[in-house]
């Protein structure tokens, strides 16, 4: 039951809302987070991917239903192994919702820089006099 | 008790992990994304925020806990309005997380354009004939 409300909710039957919050979701733990690292490098097996973590496959098995489900990742059909492979969109999507905010940094930092400036050439005239 | 541990973990006395952890899920909500989209356009009080949601001061105030807690809000010290205001910080570390991924879809977005030229032009000569 649980096996196919992930299957009929994944990838993109949800709203962008939803899969926004999906994704945020499933970036919020360092192991899922690792886990779409190392398969920035390539495919892998749930064996692979259970390697480098101090983790059983289960519990691994569990962080990659969470990153099925926000369509972060895509798994093979070989029964044996289901290779998993990182999926884009969902990044870029998150990448876009980000970037509304971008000019508000740069902005700060551009009022830093500028304020480094200042202090910069008031200490040049005074270590001129 | 609550509110301690809320001032005591909030900003930048988390870990990186932890603090990527804390503003991915803050983020990983719709109310708190359009809470952020409303701050953009400068400080607002509680009862600011809470006058386009069909939500409760005491609802939006959990809200605003949780993006506190991330770093991703601060609160001014008047004790009345507690005005919030957006902290651009813990946004560009989850930016800086995510460009490392940006050259993956680039990749796959460039070999998509590249496959649609090659269609094109194969259309185009073949027009020609």
């Amino acid at each position: 039951m649980h096996n196919l409300s992930v299957i009929e909710l994944s990838g993109y039957q949800m709203s962008s809302t939803a899969r926004l919050d999906a994704t945020f979701a499933a970036l919020a733990d360092p192991t899922r987070r690792a886990i779409l690292a190392r398969l920035v490098a390539g495919e892998a097996s749930v064996t692979d991917l259970a390697r480098p973590f101090a983790m059983s496959q289960p519990a691994i098995s569990k962080h990659l239903k969470v990153l099925e489900r926000a369509g972060l990742i895509s798994r093979g059909r070989d029964a044996q192994r289901r290779p998993c492979r990182i999926e884009a969109r969902p990044l870029a999507e998150a990448d876009d919702w980000l970037e509304k905010y971008r000019r508000l940094w740069e902005r700060r930092f551009q009022s830093l820089d500028g304020l480094l400036d200042e202090m910069k050439s008031a200490r040049r005239t005074r270590a001129r006099r």
